[in-house]
């Protein structure tokens, strides 16, 4: 199945239906790749219910030749700017109206277009890539379990090597490297290698400090092998018990067990609620609503899950002032979360498939994984 | 020397002096790290002469407090955008009219900052802090020539232990590691690194060709120290003499010294071109000179070469069809190449801070850094 071409022909089928509009203007790299392949950048895709045109230019002449199909290209040449190529390129096509991606053209970028090619008029346009984006193919959803499967592999890596001497910085790294050796294209986004109190801040840079420091561990990782994954365990220290291991700046009087548990149940809870038809809004309440009859509701700070597919973040948006509507196909992360502060995070991340009537879980890694360390 | 402060301070000034523009919206993530220090995402900072406010998340509380001084901060609850929050600091703060930064707001963020806030007036702005960082203050030159000897040393690395059977991919995970271990955040950019007729791609993607398998390497490589660095060497194999590791692919014609050569008097020839009040198009025209007199002209297929400091590719651009003019205090790649169909590329860039009277060499890295491998 020639999956790029289907999505070409949906949204030119799209397009058509959209009065007015001679052709979609592709700015968004992301969006790019999704309809061409093509896993370069700094190229724009012209889009209509007729013809699809890339306007690149020579450094990925090869590149285009090597992953692309079915697709005219134009090669600007390097005395012309890409707002330049693609003006003379919508000027030619005789395109009178032309839409801009509302989440990616910026104002500059119009008015170098709308200067490149005045007789054509730019308008916003809805985010029609992304939307066909929201609801994964076959393809996807194997390439997103690959992701998958890349990031569970590097976790056993990691899981046996890690040494308590070892710092977030270590760590971060080290993950990177075992990302890269499972085969994907590196890290989906920076590791987050959380010691002791540290794991409190959901998006914790990495510091200094050395596993053995502290009495708890958080880890966010996730592969890209074009499209990502997005995975999260927490445990208590390896080395000896929590307590031992407990630093001077870990505050007392919350138990690992318990918090845990709670962010756990609140978790089972989200997934239970999702399925197609379910508003995200709802499934975020499901497990906030854990979490607030535990007294822990000031503590979850962030949404509930976001997409994952050729970005790590992208639609739907899991949240209680999100207007997503979970439909089958969507691919989704559950992460719901308890951050004390000068306590620690407990945070318990997978990735899911949304199906007819719920839920299908593509993280294989158990949530306790065992003994780590 | 506080510089964060200074440069709001010049900011603040030079917003001043535009009339009609009560503040300036910051939504490009690095320019807000370049007026406070604050190194996460999803904030925008609020800019006027009176004031500055970060308008951040939860996620990001703790951090803002590690790493700014002297900013007022906004936390937007979870249950708020960026757009909503950052329009309820505009209007409580009675700003009528507001520039956008042309470069990064786009159409859509801008109708969300309009809704938020419909009493604001919001229109594009100049490229305001984009037009400070060009020049460089001594605090980012250090950064810059840290970002270098990181580079160095995980070069001194990858010299020591690249072997015949590892393969392009295993070379650019590697590279990353030693970039990390060097002390780096990362890779400034996804390493290059392209054997035989591979490298006459200039942004060669990294495949399973092993090193031994061809009879020329090109490595293009930087480290990410939040400042970047920026690096091309270009060797013949280290393995056996060049014919002998000639693959199937490599087409013969072309003597490998004759087109070094060439490739490094263009770099001479623009590097001596480099001084303040320099044209870039005319730095950019001494090196394409040398190689169109050696009949190469064609195969030099990019611009010569473009700022570096907080991202990658910043300004000025260094190409024949840019209006930049250089002055001191800017850092700039020189990276002249021949990219020959079928045969290969040879590329050398090195990093050069503009002086008054030239250029100061920041790579330190010898242009043949003997034997590899």
């Amino acid at each position: 199945m020639d999956y790029l071409n289907l999505r070409r022909q949906t949204l030119a089928r799209n397009l058509k239906n959209d009065d007015g509009m001679d052709a979609l203007l592709v700015t968004n790299p992301v969006n790019v790749t999704y309809l061409t392949g093509f896993t370069g950048d700094g190229s724009y895709l012209v889009a209509s219910d007729k013809k699809y045109i890339l306007v690149t230019d020579a450094r990925f002449e090869q590149q285009v030749k090597e992953e692309c199909e079915g697709i005219d290209v134009h090669v600007r040449p390097h005395s012309k700017t890409i707002a330049e190529a693609a003006g003379e390129v919508l000027t030619k096509a005789g395109t009178k109206s032309v839409g801009l991606e509302a989440d990616h053209a910026t104002l500059g970028a119009t008015d170098a277009l709308q200067q490149a090619a005045p007789k054509v008029t730019f308008a916003a346009a809805k985010t029609r890539v992304e939307s066909q984006r929201v609801i994964k193919d076959p393809s996807e959803i194997e390439q997103i379990r690959a992701a998958v499967r890349a990031a569970e592999r590097a976790f056993s890596m990691f899981k046996a090597t890690i040494r308590e001497q070892d710092t977030e910085k270590d760590l971060v790294n080290a993950m990177e490297g075992y990302i890269r050796r499972s085969g994907a294209r590196g890290a989906a986004f920076p590791p987050i290698v959380a010691v002791g109190e540290r794991g409190a801040l959901p998006h914790a840079p990495p510091t200094d400090r050395a596993l053995g420091e502290g009495s708890k561990l958080l880890v966010d990782w996730g592969a890209d092998m074009l499209y990502k994954s997005d995975i999260t365990r927490t445990f208590k220290s390896p080395f000896g018990t929590a307590p031992t291991r407990r630093n001077k700046h870990e505050r007392v009087g919350f138990d690992f067990d318990k918090v845990y548990d709670v962010v756990a149940a609140a978790h089972d809870a989200a997934v239970a609620a999702v399925r197609d038809g379910a508003a995200a809004k709802d499934v975020d309440a499901a497990a906030r609503k854990v979490i607030a009859a535990a007294k822990f509701g000031d503590y979850f700070t962030h949404g509930l899950g976001h997409g994952i597919g050729l970005e790590i973040h992208e639609a739907p948006r899991i949240r209680s002032n999100s207007t997503d509507v979970l439909e089958s196909g969507m691919v989704i992360t559950i992460e719901p979360a308890i951050y004390i502060p000068d306590w620690g995070g407990i945070r318990i991340e997978d990735d899911y498939l949304v199906t007819k009537d719920g839920a299908t879980r593509l993280t294989t890694l158990p949530r306790d994984p065992g003994a780590i360390g």
